[in-house]
């Protein structure tokens, strides 16, 4: 028996609710306790971790590269609550007064960062909790990544935990970071603030390093890409990506959310989260090969899950499936800036380059866009702004008027005809930066654009230090702007499918999971591993779908017995126990 | 009737022998003057235009901002050679004698490049021809990308040239660019020479103003990418792509060579070319939708042709496809470096997380590559330098070494590990740059990969100038370094079929075509247009290609007579004038 993708958005609800409702996808043999989520609201126990009055750095040292005292430089750098560090062996760091253990803290502490190495984590968490502390962040690795034993340690730690109250978040993780707010409680390298910070409206949640601090910095000192929060949920032992999603859904600072994961643990809150989000969310997700499956099991002992069934499902609760770090973050902040797409996306072209003007065409009709077919009207007013030999035709080649013109002139005046025809919807510009006065207009342009409804997008390319000023100013106004015409495009395109998609009927209900007998039955008798097909297609077939006969026999004899109860033909497979 | 795509490479050839003869696709239509190729060797020919000992710049002014002013601009830049600006109206520009016309330069000009307003051009080359020049690169616009009147003062130069024995360059063209020998023989913004130049291995070939001061600046300023030669060729009314791609293909200084074109016009000629060529050949063809095709007629008065026949001959001949500008480029440069690639592309990731170890794997399988699987010595080897509990697998995830032994450590012990192992064709290196020094050995890691015959190519992200730093660093060293994963792997992925294309047999013969007399009264008769499906149809007869019947009738009558002559049924379609 294979998967089969369904064509309709229909039929594959109907096909795949069943499914849902059980599996949790894609680790379903996890289990993982649901008692976690009781005891405190979530929202409510988010908030302290992304807000806390006071922090403890359990493990904090003053050993300069450690990363104890990374995490102190990070929390100096713009956290400007209460900060204890916390070491038996030192009675200050970095001039704070350093506490011999949490108890010994006076006053409240709403948040404890732990770094202390793993085998120390169950009595420093045993120690929060007689301390009151119920958030607490472990940065330390060395749990369920590396194998049984350090399964067994991570279990503790949540037993622990779930008696004193405390949410957990990692372990095995690099923390959270506000920019807005300068709150960097992780331990990534403090050379991350060296090249200034760049505010934006995009949220992330990674279960990774990968927040470390080279993709922030890449993000953001190479890129010119804005951040609101950036979130390493590590092995997330009790904190997933549906608490922080949940969370930032609400988050006034977060206009979208992109997400990279090496599993989902809660697939059906995870669905519904999407399902009813008013943010763009844009999900990538690392394993879908086998080899990479394979790795991620030992990365942050994640279970990948089948990848097209998650991304068809995830795709139609409106969720966006990127391919590449990078491209992640483009495609959410492109999201994020453009609020509603019109239908028909029919797309005006303005360049400076014949050339990047044709490939544009070509790129918009490759992704399912339209190129915009110009009215007689702003024909006419391009041919009054343009030299009298040029076509005024889509794409809009500005470099004649610019030659005989100015900047000013060819932009504002292929700007003002374009931006008012009832024929267009988008208007991709182009940029080529650090040559001339060219972009001192750009929040003038976005105006328009927002006042005739149309959505604006750049594409920018030039002299390094000009074109990250532009595009920081870009960003500052609201437009997405790109360095590779492909990726302006592409963005535009999911922006195109993403205004549609949740316009659209709600995909799943809002009832509750609910296992038959025989289903809790199977569950509650399996093993914790990946299930064997024998022992899928028997869960499957208390849901009602159907499977093949099967029978596991000791022997030949009963094999041939079983066939000719079975009737032929039948197929003979070989076990190995 | 419609094409088809062919599946299998000699099913291919024998199909698409008699057509390729034929047609130099895609626009045979215009049946551009085979005289100019005769007169003189092609590759004698294009040395004088990269090599020229003195150069007139007829239409140069001393006016800032002008095109006139920054040809001269950037010709003192770098030439070296004798300059000799032409203008009527000036004594000297900037501090340079001027002369009142090409006739009055004392000794002999080998290039001149004119910038004079289109009507005048014809004027120029006369006095060029006067003169004794044989090279001429005309910058000017104004000509077949215009119009009809364009297109006609665009022959009248021709005739001209080939009257005066000129080869002739252009014209609406950027000119041509040497970056290590710093020649830039165009009127591009003289601030491309702000940020200092990137030198490369890789030539460039476009068909537009692409290669403005904004695509170079992007490419070595804010891409760290280096240039051999930048080649930009405009109408091509008489050197065309062909001329300059067979002269690069011999050149020292070029191992790659990368090339937007919006037509091929002589595509036999092309396909050839490529057939042989010993290096890399990427080639990026705008005008492939329906939009860009109707673009590119005006932009360059190119014919787009038929892309996917293109695309697939070009490919079997070793050509690679590519889509965007700067994708082009990466992979051109990727190829330059990758001289050879193993037949199993066996590829084991080394990075410093673990997402990205994993999201490789993913990519790396989606490309069509395969994850290596390490040897039992490497494994061991692995395991010697990183802790117990880290599995030592592929991707190796050098984090937890770092951390416990420092950068130098973790990237040796594992290179070291995994550079030998025979299951290992390629090494994938990923860096996070500006925050450690984990860069000082790579130079060392190039050499050894070289030894082993393994593949190098690394993915790198970070700080800024950091970043920039390490690219360069990275370039000079020959790795091919890529800022976005998917980029990395695309270009590894393009590199692996690369090598076994070029192995495989050439795809076509040397003889030359051959029109059959029927066809070649056809071609004589029409007219110089698009043809229409009527005409093309009865070319296509005479090839032997099967096609259904047709008549072109004047009324009812000679229709009925027709079609009971030809036999029914029949399909009856409108004409219009």
């Amino acid at each position: 028996m294979s998967y089969q993708l369904f064509s309709s958005r229909s039929s594959l609800v109907t096909h795949c609710s069943s499914l849902l409702e059980l599996t949790d996808f894609p680790n379903v043999v996890s289990r993982r306790p649901q008692a976690t989520h009781n005891f405190l609201s979530e929202r409510s126990s988010m908030k302290t971790f992304f807000n806390p009055a006071s922090i403890a750095v359990i493990g904090a040292t003053p050993r300069e590269g450690s990363l104890g005292s990374q995490i102190l430089t990070n929390l100096r750098y713009g956290y400007t609550g209460r900060l204890y560090p916390v070491n038996p062996n030192y009675a200050d760091i970095q001039t704070l007064p350093c506490y011999p253990a949490v108890e010994k803290i006076p006053g409240p502490v709403d948040l404890a960062i732990v770094i202390v190495p793993a085998p120390a984590v169950p009595e420093a968490l045993a120690a929060c909790g007689r301390k009151g502390i119920r958030r607490v962040i472990i940065e330390s690795a060395g749990f369920a990544e590396t194998g049984p034993e350090g399964r067994a340690l991570q279990n503790r730690c949540l037993a622990i935990a779930r008696k004193a109250g405390i949410r957990l978040w990692g372990p095995n993780c690099m923390g959270l970071v506000d920019i807005p707010k300068k709150f960097f409680f992780t331990f990534m390298h403090p050379n991350i603030h060296k090249d200034g910070l760049i505010e934006g409206r995009i949220s992330m949640v990674v279960q990774s390093g990968m927040l470390s601090a080279g993709f922030l910095a890449d993000l953001m000192s190479e890129r010119a890409v804005g951040i609101a929060k950036a979130c390493s949920i590590g092995n997330k032992m009790d904190i997933d990506e549906c608490d922080v999603l949940e969370y930032l859904l609400e988050d006034e600072q977060t206009d979208a959310v992109a997400l990279y994961l090496e599993s989902i643990v809660r697939g059906r809150k995870f669905l519904e989260l999407a399902d009813r989000a008013k943010k763009p969310i844009v999900l990538l997700k690392g394993g879908k090969s086998t080899a990479g499956a394979k790795a991620a099991l030992s990365h942050t002992s994640s279970l990948a899950g089948n990848a097209r069934l998650q991304d068809s499902l995830l795709s139609l609760a409106g969720v966006t499936i990127a391919q590449d770090f990078q491209q992640m973050m483009e495609i959410t902040r492109a999201l994020a800036m453009i609020k509603q797409t019109p239908p028909r996306c029919r797309t005006a072209i303005l360049t400076f380059s014949g050339g990047a003007g044709i490939l544009s065409c070509d790129l918009v009709e490759q992704q399912g866009l339209r190129v915009a077919d110009l009215s007689a009207s702003t024909k006419k007013e391009l041919a009054s702004v343009f030299p009298d030999w040029l076509p005024a035709s889509n794409p809009v080649d500005m470099f004649p008027a610019f030659a005989a013109r100015g900047a000013a002139a060819a932009y504002n005046g292929a700007f003002n005809a374009v931006v008012r025809d009832p024929r267009v919807d988008v208007i991709f510009l182009h940029f080529f930066v650090g040559f001339y006065p060219n972009y001192d207009r750009l929040r003038l342009f976005k105006e328009m654009a927002d006042r005739e409804g149309k959505v604006l997008i750049l594409w920018a390319i030039g002299r390094r230090d000009a074109l990250r000023a532009f595009k920081q100013e870009a960003q500052d106004c609201g437009i997405p702007v790109h360095g590779e015409l492909f990726r302006a495009v592409e963005c535009l395109a999911c922006a195109a499918r993403y205004t549609p998609r949740k316009n659209a009927p709600k995909l799943i209900s809002t009832r509750k999971p609910k296992l038959t007998s025989a289903a809790e039955k199977i569950l509650s008798a399996l093993p914790e591993r990946i299930w064997d097909e024998y022992d899928s297609k028997n869960l499957l077939k208390t849901c009602g779908i159907p499977v093949v006969q099967e029978k596991i026999l000791g022997s030949v004899a009963a094999a041939v017995a079983a066939a000719r109860q079975m009737g032929f033909p039948v197929v003979l497979k070989g076990l190995v126990k």
